[in-house]
């Protein structure tokens, strides 16, 4: 569980923080981490709901199954795990209960057929009116291979992988109208870094890693409170074909941010290109103390925009 | 997975039979196995949703918090399996977002809080009107500990824990707004067979196992299915204080079904009261074949209703 995804209600992970952990690491990062000695489960879960994440009129059912999927196995592929298994619950409504949802089971299934993952669980209910879909998603890693947020070490570079943005402008571009722009079809249909992911996991020179799901601007300072640091930000270095503003606080792109080892970042961005043809490229560093600094062209900037908030 | 919830769009299991299984079992019980050796893992998911499962009106924000976590873990145990941690995903209303939340939260801590429960993941999000709760229960158990469907051996005493037909006709009290009843509180209130479902698991003696949440006149023909039995029931042997229909086609009474080795009946109640005060009832035995047969004071009779069928 992500923190603050219940702060409306109070911090329920202090709430929880007394009960016995039973072999589960306690909140803090994309996933839960479940010790099993050598190895280690990551688990995490996330619920799209219609007219919220997604419109019926204008994602298909194949788009919103590719994404129910992605945006889940995003999260394990993020701290250096394999994704192995979902559980799927469904909420349907009757006009979503036949086509929409044979349709959304196909797309899943290629998907999940993709990276080699089972279905082992779920349950499917009746709703009234908007459709709720809910994904557990299920990696295994070894547990020395395991990246989490609080891994950052001051000097390290701060690095990407891919492209940033797209995802951003492509929901500007559906919003007017603009399905069938490159952008609103990526929007769409997000696709997770899971090789890239398991990849990474397996380099030692790589420190903190997470998925980017809220934009830079706001998932950066996760890995700097996780890790008690702060960070510099040079935002010409942003590698994005769009406005800089959706590259640093557009959400839904589930690219990969990483701290890397700063003498051992050229030759893992070739080795990661080598293996999986994904570019990374280093956007900054990590600082000693707890600001962000957004650079332009090496003067310090200020940030007019604050990252997606989901919710 | 239970076999059969997603039917309405093809049988799924098939469809992902082929991928790679990674540890996990096949689909057919209450809970997906996650083998670790000499432990196993087993996780279950089951979504509740506003006007589907509860009326918002008729149960209070802490009952629902109660019942989301019962309906989960009672999958847990019975698989004779102790719950060690839930995953919670919350799809809110604004209406919902403020005291109904805090109060769903305070009971679904202090039942957890009860079992010695973690909370290790979960999700947010807005929903347009109405709430939708999804809980993924996880538990653990030694491998020879875990009951399956499966295991009903010919001969075997067919036995419930407790009493049935308390939840249903809670519903239909409910429903007629008689909403001060016993049964109809404790409908709104369910209680698993956390304790009696762990301690069930350390018995050999016990083959198949699963929880009631159907009426067993449904219930039932999942283990005959799965152990390739019939089953004889004697209607007079059901332990009610309502009408005969509640308890045998009644859903949500969370009660244990089990098939027990007929000659070791005796002590296991006497044991299983003596641990923990449930009364166990042998209601039938298992049979050749594939018929389920009803009996009333020992003469064949139809049984002209049906199990529950959630949607």
């Amino acid at each position: 569980m992500k923190k603050g995804e219940f702060s409306f209600i109070g911090d329920i992970a202090t709430m929880f923080a007394s009960l016995p952990h039973s072999g589960f690491e306690p909140i803090g990062d994309d996933c839960t981490v479940f010790d099993m000695g050598d190895d280690a489960l990551v688990i995490s879960t996330d619920m799209l709901v219609e007219d919220v994440h997604f419109l019926r009129n204008i994602s298909s059912a194949a788009e919103v199954g590719c994404k129910s999927l992605m945006v889940n196995i995003s999260d394990v592929s993020a701290m250096g795990a394999k994704p192995v298994a979902t559980l799927l619950s469904l909420s349907l409504p009757e006009s979503a209960q036949g086509e929409w949802a044979e349709a959304f089971m196909r797309e899943y299934y290629a998907q999940s057929e993709k990276y080699g993952i089972a279905l082992v669980g779920g349950d499917t209910t009746a709703s009234r009116d908007r459709i709720t879909i809910n994904v557990v998603a299920i990696g295994r890693a070894a547990k020395c291979n395991i990246k989490r947020r609080s891994a950052a070490k001051v000097g390290d570079l701060v690095c990407v992988t891919g492209k940033l943005g797209i995802s951003s402008k492509g929901l500007v571009d559906n919003m007017f109208g603009d399905t069938h722009t490159a952008a609103a079809k990526a929007h769409r249909r997000a696709q997770a870094r899971v090789t890239e992911g398991e990849w990474l996991g397996t380099r030692g020179e790589v420190h903190a890693m997470m998925d980017i799901s809220d934009g830079i601007a706001s998932d950066i300072k996760h890995i700097m409170e996780q890790s008690a640091v702060g960070a510099t930000i040079e935002l010409s270095a942003v590698p994005t074909d769009y406005d800089i503003r959706y590259a640093v606080t557009g959400g839904e792109d589930y690219e990969l941010l990483l701290t890397v080892d700063k003498d051992s970042f050229d030759t893992l961005a070739h080795d990661l290109m080598a293996a999986t043809g994904t570019p990374l490229t280093a956007i900054g560093h990590i600082t000693e103390g707890s600001t962000l600094i957004w650079l332009d062209q090496g003067t310090p900037t200020e940030l007019s925009f604050e990252g997606f908030t989901h919710f």
